[in-house]
């Protein structure tokens, strides 16, 4: 048995963190859940100190899934450990501590700066205060829960021996994860990795807690400098799937267990990944955060695989391994993938979507046949990817304050775009209203903002289709801010500031333009959720309907958090 | 003055093999106009054996960007040198060397597997027989051109021994560049660092040529890879604009050569790019093949740039490194890009489009002036993207046979999508056509093969806005391939195999419905154009129009290559 690494899965934390990731949280808990089932060793499931919502994701997770009896009794592993966030300070450790306790295998990750422009400008303290510093703060962590883990941020460019003192604090006060951080994604492989011996040979105590890397990818190194770190010793690699992360991201999990696995002859490592949910898992973080993978992207993108594409078929076909590393099986693609049509039934539907690892109950079932009944009516054969986009179109209604009722567009090249749209209200009142815009969208989403009246500004619009074929269904992500409109914002865990969150949204339709009204309901509602907005109790409907304002104040009864 | 690394830019060669980026010969000449500028010191410019397009692709290159005179006068520095591929034959190199020797540094640049795998299956030759044909075919190939590069192809997977023997070989008959490709992207970094100094130790007469890497991304790690090579004395990166190429792509040219700039401390090497130009041509590159960039791509990712996002903002303004290990204006971010607007002249026009690069015909201001003057009654601001999308739905409309003239579409959630479509034919007439679909976007796409009648099977369909707000210009890019069409093959230069072309289109409108109809036809129009159609002579319009046969035949005078 080979010596093993632990896949530590920040898509949650620092993935969420991107600009525009923001996700629900019945979309955290589908993402944990997966995580879980693809044998990650922890997650960290958010930054509870961040804002109430935060807090309450990360409890549910640590609830649902850090459990390994709740939940759909399939987890024959342990549960996952689950990981909070927090700044060194006891509010925030106590913050993290209240959502992780919930689990089987709670853990408290407490980081503070070591790097001298950090310690400087952000957080103005001496090297002398910020020892003291991580000296509390893992202690006060370590009297609440067993499993802490602590990170000197900008490790990467921190001076070595002041690293191997704070680290060899932290061990003494009770850390029992010390984890190196290259927040700013500025070293080189040689760098990275000799910053890691360095700490194993300068480090008292260190051969008493297990050493792990976090890496960032402004310079595209991020995969290449977590390999080197663990060649080093390290026995714990953060990633987050995609790659997803702040500026060029984080490390990606796929990249790193592929590696390990494709190349297992140099490395002699094991990690506990089902390497068959990668494709999988990929999609869902992609459709969730409206984070598009490019096609080139190693191991998850579209062209990743020679056959895929039809390139190179000759020399695959003389030896599969002229040209492929990699068989496309093992992170979970099959070639043949039709497996659906308007003959299957509710049963085969079922089977298919529980091999595709979701599992639901029967109204869920109910909504998801029916909505199955009329894609086939339009499409000859349902690939397993159109089963995963009406699932999470599906997920993404979750909460949903406003719904389309109904839309009508006309457009083209007379330049005189229309729209009429009708929604149903969190009162069930429908609304009409029609507007007219640059193109289609545009006209929609006037449409849309006459109707809820929440000031945005749309930040990125993405439409592809999910399978190939001219009758492909469409799948559209959106990301827009609340404009002036009542708290949006959440604490940064690295500035410590509230910033304007982003929300997401996504919705798939074989009518793009109705895709694209779904997602940016979706958007909107988790917009008017986060700014405060609370679904009322079906018996608690209030009796007059939502009503526009001038000036594009909110309508609703919006309390503030 | 540091060591000087050359940067072999191959976006035009191996990028153009990613599935769909087949780009129109209008679009190869701006991007290597575009990558002279910027400083790339080799344009592997194509295949010419692959067809008789290809050839006279590079040769237009060859004779438009290859020479210090032509063009626009503005090249200050030596023209690139102009590459073009050939596999070990003498009709590939006599085919490679028609096509470049107009420039005036000219290139040949020939390959032979070395890996046991691929000699056995692939070429079916023995080593001796392998190196017997290297020496043969360079001496051949340096008989006609001064400028030899060799590749031994799959070096990353071939015996380090034989390796030595074939690279000596090939330097005594003649390369003046040698090239280790990873061509499977199989290795790790220390691998590959480890490959480029045995064979700097162990080959004979490498002090007479200089040592070149070329990297695959199969694992994440082609810029690791790289910078290993290069550490370790190759003086050469062979890479691509974002990183594009079969598969998971090559190295990223922006990757590596801002890791070299931003690590000028621990690499101690300078490059010829002028790093301004980066983002610039990441976006034209991305824009022509259709290939998008994922937001998380390391320097040309939208969100690459932490500031941009508007996260981490407190940090960066205590203290701008505190997260930003690059200034956005170093590849070409400017912070403000606000420029033109409704009442912007022609003049204002002409001048930021020659800030932005772009050096147009009076008659070519004209026709983007006149378009320019519909977008900013639309849009309040014009912004350098809106610029570059309106520049680049242009370009790509350089070689219409059909062209739109009118749409008029119909959608919603009734669940009858229509569609009308009216175009312009090669000979002038007009077409029109109804048609019901999926969604607006199948239902204008029925309409215009209903009218065109090229049978084609839609591989991509991607939609995105190209500016921040809700009156954003969308872009599309689609990709698609001929079905039961007459010949649209081109020879595959790894396997010899022919394979079947798929054809990118792209088109910007603030109508999205219009602009995928645009795309579509730019598509369409290439693959018309690949299967031999010839544009008529305006003297030469045919009297009849174009007929619309049953059964998806071609009905127009098609010319099989």
């Amino acid at each position: 048995m080979n010596p093993y690494v632990r896949i530590f899965d920040t898509t949650l934390r620092d993935g969420e963190q991107s600009p525009g990731a923001t996700l629900t949280s019945a979309e955290k808990l589908e993402i944990a859940r997966s995580l879980a089932r693809m044998g990650v060793d922890v997650i960290e499931a958010g930054f509870p100190a961040a804002s109430p919502d935060d807090l309450e994701a990360v409890r549910r997770i640590a609830r649902e899934v850090g459990n390994p009896a709740s939940g759909d009794g399939e987890l024959v592993r342990p549960a996952p450990i689950i990981c909070g966030l927090a700044r060194a300070s006891t509010k925030d450790i106590d913050a993290a501590w209240e959502a992780v306790r919930h689990a089987a295998r709670p853990r408290i990750h407490t980081f503070l700066a070591t790097s001298t422009i950090h310690m400087r400008y952000k957080l103005r303290m001496d090297p002398e205060e910020v020892v003291e510093r991580v000296k509390d703060m893992v202690a006060y962590a370590r009297s609440l829960c067993a499993d802490i883990e602590f990170s000197p941020e900008d490790a990467g460019r921190s001076d070595p021996e002041f690293l191997y003192l704070v680290l060899s604090e932290a061990i003494k006060a009770g850390a029992t994860t010390l984890n190196i951080p290259d927040t700013v994604g500025y070293t080189t492989p040689d760098e990275f990795g000799e910053l890691i011996s360095g700490i194993i040979a300068n480090t008292p105590g260190i051969e008493n807690a297990v050493l792990s890397v976090h890496c960032h990818n402004d310079l595209g190194l991020a995969t290449a400098n977590t390999l080197a770190g663990i060649r080093a010793g390290a026995r714990q690699a953060e990633v987050t799937i995609n790659g997803i992360g702040e500026r060029a991201g984080n490390t990606s999990l796929e990249e790193v267990v592929m590696t390990l696995h494709t190349r297992r002859g140099i490395f002699g490592l094991e990690t506990g990944i089902d390497t068959t949910q990668i494709s999988r898992v990929s999609r869902m973080v992609s459709n969730y955060t409206g984070i598009p993978v490019q096609p080139n992207k190693a191991i998850v993108g579209a062209n990743a695989f020679a056959h895929e594409a039809g390139i190179h078929q000759d020399g695959i076909l003389k030896n599969q391994l002229t040209y492929e590393i990699m068989r496309p099986e093992t992170v979970g693609l099959s070639r043949s993938n039709l497996v659906l049509g308007k003959h299957s039934g509710r049963h085969a539907l079922r089977a298919r979507l529980e091999e595709l690892g979701y599992v639901l109950a029967p109204d869920q079932i109910d909504r998801l046949f029916e909505r199955f009944k009329d894609l086939a009516d339009k499409k000859k054969t349902i690939t397993d990817a159109d089963l995963e986009a009406l699932m999470e179109d599906q997920v993404n209604q979750f909460e949903e304050v406003y719904r389309l009722d109904g839309l009508q567009v006309a457009c083209g090249t007379m330049g005189m775009p229309t729209a009429t749209v009708r929604l149903q209200g969190p009162d069930g009142s429908l609304h009409v209203q029609a507007a007219l815009g640059t193109g289609p969208v545009d006209a929609t989403y006037k449409a849309i903002d006459s109707i809820i009246g929440a000031p945005n500004v749309l930040l990125e619009f993405n439409i592809h289709a999910v399978t190939e074929g001219i009758d492909a269904m469409g799948e559209v992500t959106v990301r827009l801010q609340a404009k002036n409109g009542p708290s949006s914002q959440r604490t940064s865990p690295q500035s410590g500031q509230p910033h304007s969150r982003s929300f997401g949204g996504y919705g798939a339709d074989t009518d793009i333009i109705v895709a694209s009204a779904k997602a940016y309901l979706a958007a909107l509602n988790k917009l008017l959720i986060s700014a405060g907005w609370q679904m009322p109790a079906k018996a608690l409907v209030p009796a007059s309907p939502v009503q526009i304002q001038e000036g594009g104040q909110y309508a609703h009864p919006v309390r503030p958090i």
